[in-house]
């Protein structure tokens, strides 16, 4: 059982926790990985800022920012253990460096290299509550590491398979996967199952319910993860049709085509014009970008009607933008191109199933429903198992429905 | 260097407490040890409070309080460290497992078995300051422990010896040992040395600088501890004329006969009439107080006129004298005495000097003192090196006043 940083925001959510954990464990042994309190981690990364950068010679003070962020959720994994042995439930906190969750040494985006989980086991199997410090580690050192975002997630997805657990239960503020969002379209409907590849999909292409690194690792290990609201009564966690299920394609017995729609708009489009025909264009224009960590998500290429000169559109993360460009224009020369412009006005639309791999026509619904809506389409990209267009992101909205409705997906 | 939780209180303060390591650094290797942000273990603890005790079949949940609590001093260790090397000191944080500070598993009030301090050793040898979370340990099964009361001032002095300081700097919010609270006689002077059993003393019987538990660790391995205030400019805390000395007595040149004078109001007078003037009666009356763990202080026993009875006059705490009475009265008929009464309107002054050893008329200096002042003495304890008197709590200031002055203690 994972639970964020809302479900333990206070000692009466933890008390709350606590029921679920206790109704739990009734029935079968149980480990808990818990985030800091809601606002801890905040005030811990303030500190930190105000402490300010080391000295250019002194490289980096990240194992530093480790050692107090990681107190946020020490704190929660001692409260919790309390609480559970007030209520008669034998419990005890394991911190990061006691299991050992041993990591890499990238602070503040550490890996998971190894869990020895021997000694955890063995409490476990003696029937105790396993109340775990999330999103920390250590390394073969000694020193603490914070895994960065989605840490507290992939901590409990690679404890669930050092453990061995039959499923990883992810506590959080909605009551599942959605076939969209259901803010935007409210006959959006959860989805009982999904396979790894399509949550690893909806995750990177905008549902923020779990981060796609605790899917990398579910998939990997083969962890049954389920993802259920932290709302749901004392026992009433247990029920089959609670949540949702994201587990391997071939458990999923009732197959659809498109499982749900997303949509992103932290996307922002570059355009270059007038760039030379001929080979190594590309090289040179990504190349600075990737060596500057610049992501590039989607990429066109279209022959301008002048001879010999082409357009060259691709998108990146918003927030990269402006470094993108001022990366580009250094590169102009080189590059070759005539002239550039940034459209931060755009959103991603996606669709995604696993059942595109064996139907034809999934693209031809896509751009016939967007068509109909008058919806135009800048750029195009496709997998095996997603199609994503870039559409101006004024029509977001209209075309998450439309496409919603396209694929049936709002038909209970 | 041992700063505590006033002293770090916020980034601000913890810059300033950079500086002054800094100015130290830069002449000799440094290690500092630091407590939590003041108001930090006060917010930790009221947690602990809330999630409440353990069932009780599960005994208590002491080691999940320290796991919360030694999260505190975590903090501190990594912004002071993040921001010596923001001034381009080269620094790292040791929590108490990492050193690791070895303690018994007495959770709450753990105290030092061991401190393996090579690792530590070579990395302060290695020109990089070592900040130490103070008031944490960490057992031999790899749980976090806290030391209690006194905790970080006695981490301090259990790291100088493992590291063989030449001297053990705690930063305090006085600048040194007085002769007396300069709050009560403005003429109290500095000690500018002061041995460890004169400290030692002196921390019993009301002074607050330093929790007897560190004077007794420095005393038995020998450390140099020095009480300075925190609000000494960079750089002057290495003056030869700073703070006072805590050492060796054969290290203080120019002896006193008395060195201080200390009160304390925190005490309770016991008074029960008609005792049975025959053996047995005290250890009747002072078992059962023992065995609930009251601590019983300055005993008196006098004969009264009526053939075969006697009186007895005891101190304890004042937190212990309701505890007291209730256990005295419920052995009434066994003990054999006829009334009881409870003074809590005491105060309990001291004189203290090794000096002492070697000079008679200490005693009557302090008797005459107090009554040409006409303070009555109520009841009179003496060790080799001090004499207390409990007096009537109103003639306190005046006592003090008096006695200094006896001693000739305002004499520059």
């Amino acid at each position: 059982m994972k639970f964020g940083g809302t479900s333990v925001a206070d000692l009466e959510r933890i008390r709350r926790v606590a029921r679920l954990v206790a109704a739990e464990a009734a029935t079968r042994p149980v480990a808990v990985v818990v985030s800091a309190m809601a606002g801890k981690t905040n005030e811990l990364v303030a500190w930190t800022d105000a402490a300010g950068p080391a000295a250019e010679s002194l490289g980096l003070s990240d194992d530093e920012y480790d050692t107090v962020v990681a107190s946020g959720e020490q704190v929660t994994a001692g409260l919790l253990a309390m609480t559970l042995r007030n209520m008669g439930i034998p419990a005890r906190s394991w911190l990061g460096w006691q299991i050992p969750i041993l990591t890499d040494a990238a602070h503040g985006r550490a890996r998971i290299d190894e869990i020895p989980a021997e000694a955890l086991t063995a409490a476990i199997d003696g029937g105790e509550v396993a109340v775990i410090a999330g999103f920390q580690g250590v390394t073969r050192e000694g020193r603490l590491t914070t895994l960065g975002r989605g840490g507290s997630d992939t901590t409990a997805v690679a404890l669930a398979a050092a453990v061995k657990a039959a499923v990883c239960d992810i506590y959080t503020d909605v009551d599942g996967v959605y076939t969209t969002d259901p803010r935007i379209e409210s006959r959006a409907r959860r989805l009982k199952k999904i396979s790894y590849e399509e949550m690893l999909e909806m995750a990177s292409l905008g549902a923020k319910v779990l981060h796609t690194r605790s899917v990398e690792m579910a998939m990997a290990h083969g962890v049954p993860v389920r993802v259920l609201s932290s709302f749901v009564e004392p026992g009433e966690g247990q029920g089959p049709d609670v949540g949702t299920l994201v587990c391997e394609e071939e458990e999923i017995m009732e197959k659809r085509i498109v499982s749900g729609v997303t949509f992103s708009r932290d996307e922002a489009k570059i355009s270059l014009f007038g760039l030379p025909d001929h080979p190594g264009v590309s090289s040179r224009l990504f190349g600075p970008l990737a060596e500057a960590n610049v992501n590039v998500d989607m990429i066109v290429q279209s022959h301008a009607r002048a001879e010999g000169a082409a357009n060259m559109e691709f998108t990146v993360g918003k927030r990269d933008a402006a470094r993108a460009v001022e990366i580009v224009r250094a590169a102009q020369a080189e590059i070759g191109f005539a002239d550039l412009s940034v459209d931060e006005d755009v959103a991603k639309v996606s669709v995604i199933g696993v059942g595109m791999r064996s139907h034809a026509g999934v693209a031809k619904t896509m751009f016939g429903a967007l068509a109909e809506k008058g919806v135009n389409i800048q750029v195009i990209s496709t997998s095996e198992i997603k199609i994503s267009v870039l559409i101006d992101a004024a029509y977001t909205e209209l075309a998450v429905r439309a496409l919603h409705a396209a694929y049936g997906l709002d038909q209970v």
